[in-house]
């Protein structure tokens, strides 16, 4: 046997600075968006109908921004977290340029800290990842952190180096292409009524449906992504392990609640930014996911008057109804049942739209 | 919480004559073509060979007949029958024009009938529904009628109109494009060898294959169509329900008995018209579907030689091959393995074909 | 009832040199390479990255050679195979043209071996297939042989003739087009490290994880191929053969062991040829696939110093680690949990690569 399978990288593998290039490029094809679609019912019409799209000022339908997203960050897998112990947290994700059919994707990661834990087997690693397209423009960027595990034990620790994140993506730092314009809205087509004016602060959507986990479902949506991390794969492994099954991948719950949460955000266009992000407890094949909204913020934009802006928290949760749930952390952490709890930042048409 | 997420429709909410437009316009693409194959394996060459599309005269791979059906009849659940009690019929369905990859399609829908039950509590609504591409021009309309809950039960009784229906689409209203031609028919293309004229009026054809539901196929196909019905989706919810599961999407059925049937049908180009469907009983995962074809009629089509119509049966009939069953309907009704029974009409190259 | 539904060839029905087109010629869409990246998680560049692609000389994206082939392939099963007692092997697969989205695939069969088996209620054929593309361009051929039932027992045996089969396809018969070259080939986007130079015969490598078979993921995978085996899809008939279930089409399990093996072989372009292929033992849903790979031989290509070729084994193993393996075959045969034993020749850059 032979050692050309590389076994990823461990904490002591990261240097500061360090750039690194992730592999498989990845061309966006109309076969992705039709599968997003078969695989969480998204009905958010600029991304599945040409002309809604072009009512909006876009050249043709743009691929769903969390399926741009769960590719771009698939890439990441085999160099970042394919050893993580824990995949901790994600914040200033921005959605910096809409992605269309025949794009095709890289991306690559910088280093921005790291912090060896006190256990002395184990650290943390911060990269700030941004994908691109093919003409070199980015389209999205990150930062994820997660913990690893050390191969080598004797490896000096790093100088500990934590980066400051925002706790939100800034209205300043919200992208809109320059050729966009909400002025022909056109809410026949979303089927919604509510307008940025009309949701306050506090306010909380309770999204009635849920939606069950089949495996294949998960599995498809994870290799789509061409995200390789094994556990969400390999049942035989998997069996042994403390979960006693396979993982759902994080992205996909993100991506059911976002679909159920249509029903009450119907006019929210489309993600400009994600501000925190935690999978709080696991899922599996078999749990149905429920979904409530709870509005953090209201920002205009700037030098905009056809759209705002409204800060969300998307909370996920697994097998209760979202009207069920009293309180989603309790003293000792999140309650159980809670598996998502998103901070994230739609764009909304305003009543006037001019 | 807040009241933004619409509970749907009730049976005092339709005004007779009232119009309806329908959210989510989509624009159909290649990969829900390719979906629509992985999920029932269909072989009719006209949907997917442009070689075999072009020797018939369409200009491009035609989407499966079923699959813009399924897709256009989705849009109408979120105002239709969200809260439908039962899915009782539908009647007059036309295929009125070939739909191509990068069309899009709207439906939206007129009440033209109202029947309040005598409990005072539910009534039955009639809408007839057309979907258009985006040019405006209709591909598809069809009426249905749902038994509905009054969420009121003070809301006046509404006037009783029901409204009268074809039995069939009769050939006149049968839609040919005029380019269409079969005289380059090719029976190399389906492996098939009976054309119209070898098709007898009360002939049985017993196709042998079944097909078994998977869990993620029935969920994939009825998102794909961004069908909204709770009751195929949330299995936590139908855990309590008296089905104790989730329920697969009528259309589902419809598409696997049309494919299994390809089999003794092969030359049968494409769907003409859909002159009534009823699910007998619901089919779940798990359960294996046999179908079976009656010859109902056979038909000539105004003012054409190369092809013709038959008016078929399909039966679709769950884990007891089709072979096995000796009457569809009981004294009591349907026999209990009887899920579909649909009366529809297809085109057939005729034998002279000029 | 009547029998327009074709009961399919038995050994009788076949006559030595006779030609069979199949039927269902099939356009390759986007949808279709993205159901195989989300069936498989195939990660090779020149597959899912336009630029990659265009980097080596191609004018788009290839299709997956392995999509190609299973869809080829698939059109064979109703006419040679649907009454298989079984699939005895394959041979001599080249894969002759890039095959791009947008490329009708047809297939027909030659056959060039008959032998009857002693008993005389059975026999077995060999077939010789192409497929072409819409321009009538041979792009995939390959032998395989399979054991069929007599229908009627008092047919004649035919002359028993018995063709030579290649044990490998020799280098001088591998293909690769004109406009080739790895010339600018980019290993950051394969994330490979390893050439042609650096694999060994002899040398092993044990793929790392694993992949659980779904149920709806083989059935859709074959549906997407319109191989339309009953045994794959039929659970209803299966539960009372000796396997109790539905069987995993072995083009699955060759596409899994494939994708499985990319951690090692990153660098391997495409495939050039299959020697040999033979499905030890049955695979099931639920079963999780391991892969190792043998380097049985490496071999310069003629006239080119960008690339070579190397011949490989591919084992697939169910329900155990690829590296816990000891014999994959006993002296009574393969090892029970051995699925596939594949000998086949991919494309490798020369570290020199001009």
């Amino acid at each position: 046997m032979t050692n050309k399978v590389s076994t990823g990288r461990f904490f002591e593998d990261f240097t500061l600075n360090e750039a690194i290039q992730h592999a498989t490029p990845r061309t966006i094809t109309a076969g992705d968006c039709a599968i997003y679609i078969a695989l969480y019912g998204a009905r958010q019409p600029l991304f599945c109908s040409a002309q809604f799209a072009q009512s909006l000022g876009h050249k043709a339908t743009p691929v769903d921004d969390l399926l741009a997203f769960h590719i771009a960050f698939g890439k990441t897998v085999p160099d970042i977290s394919v050893n993580a112990i824990a995949n901790l947290g994600y914040a200033d994700v921005r959605f910096l340029q809409a992605v269309f059919v025949g794009d095709t994707l890289s991306t690559s990661s910088q280093v921005i800290g790291l912090k060896q834990n006190s256990n002395g087997k184990s650290g943390v690693v911060w990269v700030h990842s941004t994908a691109t397209n093919q003409r070199g423009e980015p389209v999205l960027s990150w930062v994820r952190w997660v913990m690893l595990h050390k191969s080598n034990l004797d490896a000096p620790a790093p100088i500990t180096v934590v980066p400051t994140l925002p706790s939100v993506v800034a209205p300043e730092n919200l992208q809109l292409p320059s050729y966009f314009s909400a002025a022909n809205f056109d809410a026949k087509a979303t089927g919604g009524q509510y307008y940025w004016e009309d949701y306050q602060v506090g306010e909380c959507i309770s999204h009635a449906p849920g939606m069950t986990i089949n495996p294949a479902e998960h599995s498809m949506a994870t290799r789509l992504y061409q995200n390789n991390a094994r556990l969400h794969f390999d049942d035989h492994m998997m069996k042994t392990s403390s979960f006693g099954q396979r993982l759902v991948y994080g992205g996909v719950v993100i991506s059911i609640c976002r679909a159920l949460s249509y029903e009450g955000l119907e006019n929210a266009i489309s993600i400009l930014a994600i501000n925190a992000g935690t999978h709080a407890n696991p899922s599996f094949a078999g749990d149905t996911i429920y979904t409530r909204t709870e509005v953090l913020d209201t920002w205009a934009l700037p030098e905009r008057t056809d759209v705002a802006a409204l800060q969300l928290r998307m909370v996920g949760i697994k097998n209760m109804p979202a009207s069920d749930i009293d309180n989603i952390k309790t003293e000792s952490g999140y309650h159980p049942n809670v598996v998502l709890d998103l901070d994230y930042t739609v764009l909304m048409p305003s009543r006037g739209k001019q």
